[in-house]
């Protein structure tokens, strides 16, 4: 592993993607910056990280907070220029529609869309006096289509994807690389492996084909990365070989 | 005019696309419920369709309210059955991403998206019971397209284009044509011809096949609504002939 | 009925959408000139739309041939000047990639994609010099979509869009309105419902929700027709209200 | 350079993209099988290729001819199997819809979809009994875009795009990847340079962040190859960081 001078930051460090990528930008040299709403939780990934000879401070981060996120790329960018910026927080709920309380419509776009625009426009703060910067936001199949009972959690996305593509379009001829990755597919987590069984059987669980492991997730950021600028992608759908789309 | 006993509410009745609609629907027979911010400003509109044999409510409405929506829309029921619902409240800004601030961002969205939630919700809620109805909403291009400068209109728009699909999905089965016009041009206001002669000088007035009259908006929803329930359009796209796109 | 000096062609008038289509333009005062591979299959057609009051002409016409296209237009021009084209040649086919022969893939083009452009030039010659002119094609779900199996009705349908997106662009500022219909489910046709029966059983039928009738497909482009040209729309997509989508 | 027992064949491969393909396959330890309609044109780049230690053959191919395609693919097969395949043949005009001739058309249409589908079988056919394989194909903006002008290169553009997603939903579960690449910019060719030249001048020629390389449109379909099963690209969009999207 060779040490770079460069932070990635990972803004929704959850269990599974988020720490894949956590793992993944640690492993290629980057000091990696992993936030997430209860920062205790982040011990074993750190733990992990520094086994590996990487570099990883991990931080309690309330992403409804614009103070926090604020705070927590600047602080990032004191250990090392914030070279890349990660944002993952997720929010997946669905509700008949006259079942859409206000409280659960303003907190899931608060997480999934807000936040991501503040994580945006925070990192851009930084990266554009550098002349030199990405950053990536996760979508999903709701970044696209708006199906029955995802009034709140479609709308979240679809805003954030409006966010990254316009920021995309600012900051391109800036050099900043701004890029929007579609997982067009469930990610092989608890919570979706539990969601399957329930609604269709534990023979649901059988097929691996259909659940992306978090690594390759990691493994499309890392492409996203390495990407040269004349060769830019703004959105990058990914899914496993055996998903019916 | 043959009077119906059936209710179009107008959430967004501005002084263009709100009061074309409003005299649209109010000319084919419907008691009209019109609102907006300051309901002062509709004394003109509500006297124009008066005269003209119509039926008409006023309202000021903060469409930032939950309450007042569905006060608003309760009460429209009252008057007579709640047939269509339009929303039309729009929040048109465009700023650098490091100029865009929480507070534009959150308001843009309250206006343009979660309003819009609210209208759908709140307007299901009367019309499911009934078995029918109409919920239409009024797009624009940044529905589809996030430009640059525009992270928090468009993402205020997309945003609310998932609300529209996704409860169009939900409803259409039962019996609730929801649908999403996207007016793909600058439409014939003050606010627009002005901004259009400070970009680009007098001369952009000139041409009347690139702005569209407000009439025209309130025709193409008539005919949204006039669709046979064997074959509605969900989202409708309209321009100008002259409109390069 | 009121005549009026002007034709509509239709091109592929078989037994369904193109008959539905042919008799509401009669009934609405157009000359209608009828074609498809073979004409004789007409006389039932034309003996309803006279027996309306209509006027119409049906004609034996070769799709995959240009002259036979271009002289069935400039005989409907000659009986009164041409104002609506609207092309509506099926193919639909569904073969696995390794049993989709040259034969087919080129076949279903010339009759799905190569006709429309054909269609469409040989219209827009005619409507071209007088300054006015419509020109309609149908669309499909696989217009937007290829799906397994569909690589050779998909290539045909993406085309089309294609041509019809090139003209519309070209000629909406000559003031010819060229749209696009996109029927996203299946229509109530024989051939459909025995697809239906062999697929999923006889009580695929049951639900009339789900199959769209002829004359609602023809309602859908004379809404088109009427539009002013202030609020063209290019693409149209039309659903029965209990289709998922 | 580490051999493999495998091989790359390139479908088109002119002096720009084509050759930049088969040089980084090549590069990477393939067999290239290089075809172009006048194979003598290949003599330099076979030269490179070996001179860097690399393996390539290159063969004379008129893509429009069913039996050439078919010729092609299965001598690059007895070579190594058949791994990759890169379609790429491209035939970019632009005129008024009244000025597309029949002949332009079809021969648009032979070369840049037909042709790609006979490609993409032919392969398909080696490469499922195998139970592995990529299959690639090369889209540009008028592959999303029916610009004025453009019914023929459009036309032929959607239509390939079809034919690719078609078979990436029948291949995909049968470990074959199949990609379609969106160029969304001009590459800096001979061609492109004279016409930009001609269009907007010499200054046009300038920005060097407009053009894409064809270097880095080779990296684009490396990353496409290295793709973990599990997390794979149907559709990837790339252009330079300067361009205005």
């Amino acid at each position: 592993m060779v040490a770079r001078n460069a932070t990635a930051a990972v803004i929704g460090a959850g269990d599974f993607i988020g720490a894949a990528i956590a793992k993944k930008f640690a492993v290629e040299g980057f000091t990696v910056f992993a936030g997430r709403r209860n920062g205790d939780k982040l011990v074993p990934l750190v733990a992990e990280i520094k086994a590996a000879g990487g570099e990883v401070s991990a931080r309690s981060l309330d992403a409804r907070k614009e103070e926090d996120i604020t705070a927590f790329l600047q602080e990032a960018d004191r250990q090392a220029p914030l070279e890349v910026c990660i944002f993952n927080v997720g929010a997946n709920v669905n509700f008949p529609i006259l079942e859409t309380t206000d409280r659960v419509f303003r907190k899931v776009w608060e997480m999934a869309c807000w936040a991501g625009f503040v994580a945006g426009r925070e990192s851009a703060r930084l990266m554009v006096p550098r002349g030199k910067g990405n950053i990536f936001f996760t979508g999903a199949t709701a970044s696209l289509r708006g199906g029955s009972g995802y009034a709140a959690f479609a709308s979240a996305k679809f805003g954030l994807r409006a966010v990254a593509q316009s920021i995309a379009r600012e900051l391109g001829p800036k050099n900043i690389h701004v890029a929007h990755l579609i997982i067009d597919s469930g990610v092989d987590t608890a919570w979706v492996r539990e969601r399957r069984e329930k609604l269709w059987g534990k023979e649901a669980l059988d097929n691996p084909d259909l659940l992306m492991p978090p690594a390759s997730v990691a493994a499309s950021y890392w492409q996203l990365y390495q990407q040269p600028r004349s060769a830019w992608t703004f959105e990058l759908e990914i899914r496993p070989f055996g998903e019916k789309w």
